[in-house]
């Protein structure tokens, strides 16, 4: 299996994921952001993002445009983490019949679930290539995106002495949710951050010229993805807590198990230094900020001052599900 | 839009076409089996094939190898339709949770569809690129295919004087759904006609050697997707009923409305004659006939034995529903 794959936790996912890699040739790349075709000198890099009403949204908690911008931006920041520049998307589309949906048609919110999914892929270059329509009980939107890379950026790269560094700030895509959760409405700016993600597309790409070894996105929660980082390059992952860049009101631990935040984690040779980083942001607008470092050994070991932590627990969509 | 969409009848989603037209960088495209993105010489092949529990499949009625089988063959039946050579599927799976299932856990299930999705693409060459794996209340089988093709068979070259045939019989997929519906068990020639459809890839290519100008899968039904590629073409379709090959057992106006029958419809330059025909089912092993031709004007008719009749109605997956 040349594969990505995002699996939920439990032991049967975790059997599954054994028996996916028994499906395909090969099980190196199990668990990578996309997946990756040789054509000529480049690589063709696929990836899939199945997104549920449910599980990864609510239809009273974003408008339609929103549901297919944050579905799209989740599979477009698959690309992001492999360094890949967006050719375009596929969507599929389950959507309920005319019992719901406020008195609009399906074609109304069909319509609208596709506008979103079309300014994410514009916003990077990218256009809709086509889709399939289904009605269905519950809204779904399955998203396939395509992408060119010479120079992927693969989870397996990273090596003890390595700088481990983090893209954006943590910790509001959860706020949000818990305020949503709570039946509040979160304010601009944190609202903004759950609906309108942004995939670190130009990021990426910038990381990889600038060496980057290891890359992936945090969809599952910074220490659970360091931890997949880690498991992928045998490496050691240690993350000082304290160093964690935070959203707006959002304390570090907080910050560091939040989930679908997709900003990027990225291992870079000890030669990148913070004066990088400042030129990386002055060119991208996307700070860049040094949490860690890669060590020999396995796992993740987070420290907060000094002191070690139990790693904060990974993300499962919705809290109260 | 350079697009694949396969579309619902009704309406609204007449008028979702419209929009999803207006989304893309042409509408030139839309509506055919794939979308197509130029790479040197080559193009690849992208389509997307969204099958639900309920719609397109029952858990009752196919084991859930069968239910991976059947949907991935969906898929890459749309690169038969294109005369593209399969390279890979992606594969988004939702996965009911413990409650479900005959006592099996989710992983085995999720597993025993993805053997059959494996089993689909490997019959034409394809391997399993990657995936995504969500928690959902109904079973979801949503597969990305990628193929290359150097001449791409769309479905708008069809000429006036083009004979029209189709592959294999048809007619089995609808009289087994049937029974099935009725609570019987189809015989087994019936059921695995339903249960494994081939895609007809070897069949496309050759198609395309032959010098094909216009291709479809049907999966609407024959008379609505002859409409599809008239349409497409500007030209008339004028179909013979009674030439129509029909699976054993199924007259030929339920075989002239079975969707989902995955075989092809081809316009062949006239001098495509019957013994071309034989000769292409000694090098392919699957049957070529003849059903009519294209002329000039629009719309498709339809004749038995002489006769103008009204074009059999196309497909709405569950009778029943």
């Amino acid at each position: 299996m040349s594969a990505n794959l995002r699996l939920g936790g439990g032991g049967e996912f975790d059997r599954l994921r054994r028996i996916f890699a028994r499906l395909g040739r090969t099980g190196r790349d199990l668990g990578d952001d996309c997946a990756l075709v040789r054509v000529g000198r480049a690589w063709l890099a696929v990836s899939i993002d199945l997104s549920l009403e449910g599980v990864h949204f609510r239809t009273d908690w974003l408008s339609f445009a929103d549901i297919g911008r944050r579905s799209a931006a989740a599979a477009l920041s698959d690309l992001a983490a492999e360094a890949a520049a967006p050719i375009g998307v596929l969507v599929s589309l389950g959507v309920p019949g005319k019992g719901r949906g406020r008195g609009k048609g399906e074609g109304d919110r069909a319509a609208e679930i596709m506008a979103g999914v079309a300014a994410a892929a514009r916003s990077v270059g990218a256009s809709v290539l086509g889709g399939d329509l289904v009605r269905s009980e519950r809204y779904i939107v399955d998203v396939c995106v395509l992408g060119w890379t010479t120079h992927p950026v693969r989870r397996d790269g990273a090596r003890p002495g390595d700088g481990l560094w983090v893209t954006g700030a943590l910790g509001g895509a959860q706020a949000a949710l818990r305020s949503l959760t709570r039946g509040q409405r979160p304010g601009p700016a944190l609202f903004r951050r759950f609906a309108h993600p942004e995939p670190r597309i130009a990021a990426g790409r910038r990381l990889a010229d600038l060496g980057a070894r290891a890359m992936i996105d945090i969809s599952d929660g910074l220490a659970a993805d360091a931890a997949h980082l880690a498991a992928a390059s045998g490496v050691r992952v240690e993350i000082a807590l304290e160093q964690v860049p935070c959203f707006r009101g959002v304390d570090r631990h907080r910050a560091a198990a939040s989930g679908e935040e997709f900003e990027l984690l990225a291992a870079l040779p000890s030669r990148f230094r913070e004066r990088d980083a400042q030129t990386f942001r002055r060119a991208t607008g996307v700070p860049l900020t040094r949490i860690g470092r890669c060590a020999r050994g396995s796992g993740v070991r987070v420290t907060d001052s000094g002191r070690s932590i139990a790693p904060p627990a990974g993300y499962n969509h919705f809290p109260a599900r």
